[in-house]
Order: structure tokens, then C-alpha cells, then sequence
């Protein structure tokens, strides 16, 4: 099993010197070095005896339908696109252990038949719209995407057909309904694992999100000549309620909420500020009690402007239901790390990941590995072998509780 | 005297068409307007049979020495040049109201004689450093401020011999021994005249200024994956740093601090800060109540980084003593106030002023006048007749005290 590790993260490695900017690992939604990514992947499942094929969402399939397995087949996959100057390990590492989990599967008794799937987009990186490529899968592309245009102005249909496909075929890039599910392995990108010492988790569901922005405004004013008294500072506003969130939310557990982005004007060392511009982006795996939270931050802003006499204004960008992963797949997930030797850990997923999409259409299950220093998106980005083989151990005994179910 | 007062705002107001912006009132430091407004006032000055002069510093001084008059004279004035997009008052009422005190002085038998100064330069804006025009005239005037370039790089040396002044004779633009001292008269700039329902207060001092800039640095991570225990937000700490300042600034009297700029990276809705980086402008009439204030400041922001885990960084920009006016001269003016008719009102200056640098110089003194709204640097800045009316009785008064003693 560390043979299939190292070579999972060799793997891992090659596929990061197919990149855009030479230097950096940066491999947008079709882009040239997805050719590369494509053709190599392809030798490799061919060389398994798989069949693949490259739907016109630019996913590669590679299934793999011995003789006298069963007849409904599991997908198992993650996708190969990245964020500029990227880490090797982010989707691709889900790729690869993909390929090994079909390659054990191929040294034992016929059992599952199987379909790898190389997700095409999943950052939102190139067209600012997520998960494309799973949505393509899931049957839930919708065609007003192909408008959306890159930062060159050259559009989804455009890039697509550039790239040597058909956007006519979409709808074919959804699967049919012989499938028993979905099985991702992806590494964490948060420091949850490395705190608690663990190499693996099944993940429990994707928490929901609510994104919104809010500005308090008051009065820009001389900071030599305004006494403490008379302000109206926009930005003492806007910290007492940076501060206010971060306390409660530390009383909810599971709970996490961010204000990553301020911007305060005029943002001159000696004027008072008069407007200041937040995010608030809070997450929680129970939508009830993401938005209760929203609403008691809100309220406690409410608080503060109107004891401040400043002007408040929310507006709500995004509020995403959380998804969680299914209740069986996860169970036979828990079991099998348990199984495998490894203390049992459920958590939630902060981010969204391709199984996300796939859990509309289809059981999904999604198994973490630890993130070293819980550092991801970033060319720091690393994995352990022993976290690797981890996942490995614990998915094959996954795909062997499966296979015990559907034989 | 209600008609002095409408004058000098008439005055104001045509000056105000004197700009280097159709429609907005900019004037900066020997720009084309600044003829046209030295042209005006020469007339109005040789009108009053006062002898003119524009010194290599671009000041305009109008001398009256009467037959009998004392031998030293006062100086009285405000400078003329502006910020973008100003109003009509700062600065050049001072110089409008100068005129009107030694109009009155003239009704009168001979007592003191005048220097009318237009200072040339006081906001600070063509060459980024303030107080050039009183600089010259207290003899402050270091030569290396030549070198100094606009932002369109033409150098202060340039620009003196454009405006068709020789900046080899900037030695002279300093006052002589024959002076009693300096008297200004300002709008406040500021709230607290209107707040209190006062016309005028005389000014104590200028207060001195700390401003210094400090940053955080984290972590920067996902907002998603990363608990709130396990984060190291470099936003969440300014902004606790922040609330603190405001709260231990208002339990000093006479006390301002203000955090008016703040610069987080990356500056996301989805990533967590990884630094902050801030302003801190901290002003006091006493500078050991500032310079403890600024310490007490930093040791609240380092006991946050401690418990944080955050690295902390402070670098000093400036460190302005404070500049207490004339005693005498204050006093004066403070029973010229009362026994004109207005409650008495002693306040610091919070901001700069030419007085502050004359004081250097001479004994000085400061009369404020209310600002309405506190507005200032604003094309919505005004005044009110009745104040204008109030600081020419004042001002009477205090010349009448000051002729008394020194006949």
C-alpha cells in the first residue's frame, strides 16, 4: 500500500508540471495543459483496460465493467483544474487514488464495476462559476452558462469547441442511471485533522453558506479638530462588530464566520472614517443555525449603528442550503476507517467540493486526509504518506463493504 | 460691524472664484489663481494707503505704519491657498478679517501698526509638506524644501522663479525685530463650537501629534475549512485593537485617537486575513498625556497579538510637540472675548495652523470662529454672519488691550 501511495503522489507531481505558467501550477478549465493532463490519463486507464472517453464538458471518463461484475458501476473521481499558482494535491490527488482504488480492485474477485471521472472545473477559476464539470455530470448544466466569458472575453461555448469538443453534446455528459454512487477522497484544506492528529475523516455534508456584504456609514471628519464625542466613526463601528462576530460565533459549535474584506473611506491616516465595507461569510452543516446566526449578527450591527448614530445597510449575496453526503454511503465510510484502524472522525466540509453536486444526483460519500499545516491553495500545499495510504486502506475496505452490499 | 462682516464673507466668496478648477474652489500654492487673488488684494491694501510686497515665498504683506503709531507693528493674517475641492472660509477669512481690524484701526487715533500677511502656503498639498509660506516669514524656511517636486515633478525652486519670484531672496521673506507678535483668526474646522452654541473661543495651543503605523500579520486561510480556534486573524485582532483604542481614548480628557486607514491582505470575503495594517493619529495639548497615551495604545496592541499568536509591527511617522500660544496675548484675548459680550471659551486647536509656526517665532495668538456642522476641507463649509461678527468685536477688543499697553 505505500508502494500505491508514493506512486499516487509521484503521480501527483508529473501532473503539476502540465501547467500554464512555467514555474507556478496554474491549469485553468481547458486550457492547453489539460491536453497534456488528458492524454496522460488516458494512457494510463487504457493501459488498465479501461474505456475512456471526453465528454463535451471536458470531463474524462475511464470505466472500467469487468465480466461478472455488478451491473450498476460507482464513480470515483475529482478534478484536475486548479487555482492560479496552485498546490500539486488539491482534486488531482483524488484522481490518482481513484486510479489505484480501481487497480486493487482489479487484483481481487470481480466485484464493483467502475467509472473514474476527471472532473474538468471545480474552482471557478476561468468563468467565475463553479463546479462546471460536475454539473455536466450531474445533468445539471444549464446552457445560459456557455455565455459566461473568461478575462480574455473569449466564452465557455468558445473555449469549449476550441478545445476540440462539441457544446452541442452537453446534455450527453450526464450519466445514465446505472450508478450506485459517488466516492470522492480529497485532502481537507483546513487544519482540523493535523490539530486532532488524525490521517483520515469521512465527511458528514458540505456546510451552507450565507455570503452577504454591509456598510456602515457615518461621518468623514477632521481627526485632529473631532472630539471622541462628537464622531461618527464608520470604521470603531465597524470594528466593534468585527469583534462582535468573532465572539459569537466561538459560542456555537461548528459555526464559522469570516469578515475578510473591509474598505473604509476616504482611508486617510488623519480623517475620521465615514463609510466602511465588510463581507460576512458564515458557514454552518445545519442551515437553521447558520441562519439564526446571520440574523443575531445582523442584529447586534443593528445594535451598534443605531447607539453609534451611523447608517446601516446589508445586502445578501449568496445563501447556499448546506448538502449533506448520504447517510448510508457514510455510515459504510465510518466503518470502513474504523475497520482499517484508524480512530473514527466525522466532520463537515467548509468548501464545497465536486461531491457536493454529485449528491443531487446520486448517493455520495467524501473521505479527508490531513492537511499539513492546513495549508492549501497554495504552492506549500503537501500531503503525508502515511495519510495517503490511510485513505487508501480505508477506501478499499469502503469499496469492499460496497461490493458486500450489491453482491 | 454687521457690515465688516458681510464684507469680509462677500470677500471670501469672490475670492473663491480665484481656482485652478471651474466650478470647484482649488488653489494650490503659486498656482495662475494666486496672481489674480495677490492682484485683488494689492488693490484693496494700497486703497487703504498700506504699502505692498510679495516676498520670495509667494507671502503677501501689506505694512500700515501710521504717523504716531507704535514702532513695532502686529502682525495679523491666514493664508490663501487651499485643499481640492474646498470651501471659501479656511484660511482666507483670516486674511479678509485682517483687513477689516485695521480698517477699524484706521477710524481710530494712531495706536498699533499692522502687517497684513496672505500666507502663501499652508495646506500642504503642491509639495506635500505644509506651513511653507509662514515658514519663510518666521525664518524657518530650510532650503533643502526646494528640491521638493509637485506631482507633476516640477521642483518648489521651479515653480517660485514661474511665478516670477527669485528664490535666492528667501532670507528676506523672514520678519524683522520690529514686531509685537502675531494675531489669526480661523474658522474651527471642528464641531465643538457648534456643539456648545459658542460664536468664538480662544485657541490655547496647537496640540501635538503622534501618528504612527502598525500591522498585524496571521494566517491567511480558508474561511471555510479553518475553525474558529484554529484561525489567526489578523483583521479580528485590528479590530479588537481598534474598539480599544476608541474606549481608552475616551476616558482622557482632551484626549483624540484615531485609526482612520486600515489595509487587510488578501482582502477577500473567503479568506481570513493574514494582515491588517493601520493608521494611528493620536493628538493631546500635553505632550507627556499623548506620548503615555501612545504607549498605553501599544502595549493594549501587543498584549492582543500575544494572545492571538499574531506578529506585531509599529513604525513611528511623526512626533509633533505640542504648541502652546502666547500666554500674554492669550490672556488679552480671552477679556477681549468676555467683555465683548461672549461666554468664554479656551479650547486647543486639534489641527495645524500658521499660528502654530509663527508661534516659533513671536508671541502668538489664535481666535476661532464657529464652523457650521463642523465642515471643513468641503465645498459645504460656511459661516455665520454673527460669528463673523463676534471674532471682528473680539479682534477689536484685543487690538484696543494691545494698544493700551504698548501706549
Amino acid at each position: 500500500m505505500k508502494d500505491r501511495a508514493r506512486r499516487a503522489i509521484e503521480e501527483c507531481l508529473l501532473i503539476a508540471g502540465m501547467t500554464e505558467e512555467p514555474g507556478r501550477i496554474t491549469r485553468r478549465f481547458l486550457t492547453p495543459p489539460f491536453h497534456d493532463v488528458h492524454a496522460h490519463l488516458r494512457a494510463r486507464m487504457e493501459a488498465m483496460g479501461m474505456s475512456v472517453r471526453v465528454d463535451a464538458g471536458g470531463n474524462l471518463h475511464g470505466i472500467w465493467q469487468p465480466q461478472g461484475a455488478s451491473g450498476k458501476r460507482l464513480i470515483v473521481g475529482s478534478h484536475i483544474d486548479t487555482v492560479p499558482d496552485a498546490g500539486a494535491y488539491d482534486g488531482v490527488l483524488g484522481v490518482m487514488l481513484a486510479l489505484e482504488l480501481v487497480s486493487m480492485a482489479q487484483e481481487g474477485a470481480p466485484g464493483l464495476a467502475f467509472e473514474v471521472i476527471a472532473f474538468s472545473e471545480e474552482e471557478g477559476v476561468r468563468f467565475g462559476v463553479p463546479f462546471i464539470g460536475s454539473r455536466a455530470v450531474a445533468g445539471r448544466f444549464d446552457t445560459s452558462l456557455l455565455a459566461l466569458k473568461d478575462s480574455s472575453g473569449k466564452t465557455l461555448e468558445t473555449a469549449i469547441r476550441e478545445f476540440g469538443l462539441d457544446p452541442g453534446h452537453l446534455n450527453d455528459a450526464a450519466v445514465d442511471e446505472n450508478v450506485l454512487g459517488f466516492f470522492e477522497i480529497h485532502i481537507e484544506q483546513g487544519p482540523v485533522l493535523e490539530a486532532e492528529k488524525l490521517s483520515v475523516a469521512a465527511v458528514t455534508g458540505i456546510v451552507g453558506q450565507t455570503r452577504q456584504s454591509l456598510e456602515f456609514a457615518g461621518q468623514a471628519n477632521h481627526a485632529g479638530t473631532t472630539p471622541m464625542h462628537l464622531r461618527r466613526d464608520a470604521l470603531a463601528g465597524a470594528a466593534e462588530w468585527i469583534t462582535a462576530v468573532e465572539s459569537q460565533t466561538r459560542q456555537s459549535e461548528g459555526l464559522v464566520a469570516t469578515v475578510g474584506k473591509i474598505v473604509a473611506t476616504p482611508n486617510v491616516g488623519n480623517v475620521i472614517a465615514g463609510t466602511a465595507r465588510m463581507t460576512l461569510d458564515v458557514r454552518h452543516p445545519h442551515d437553521a443555525m447558520r441562519l439564526g446566526a446571520v440574523t443575531e449578527l445582523e442584529e447586534t450591527a443593528n445594535k451598534i449603528a443605531e447607539r453609534r448614530g451611523l447608517a446601516l445597510q446589508f445586502t445578501r449575496l449568496m445563501d447556499q442550503p448546506a448538502v449533506p453526503m448520504d447517510e448510508r454511503l457514510t455510515a459504510y465510510l465510518e466503518e470502513s476507517i474504523e475497520a482499517s484502524g484508524f480512530p473514527l472522525k466525522r466532520m463537515p466540509s467548509g468548501a464545497g467540493h465536486d461531491a457536493m453536486v454529485m449528491a443531487g444526483r446520486m448517493p455520495a460519500a467524501l473521505l479527508f486526509l490531513r492537511s499539513p499545516g492546513g495549508i492549501s491553495h497554495n504552492p506549500a500545499e503537501s500531503v503525508r504518506e502515511e495519510d495517503v495510504e490511510a485513505a487508501l486502506l480505508a477506501g478499499r475496505r469502503f469499496l469492499e463493504r460496497l461490493t458486500a452490499e450489491v453482491g
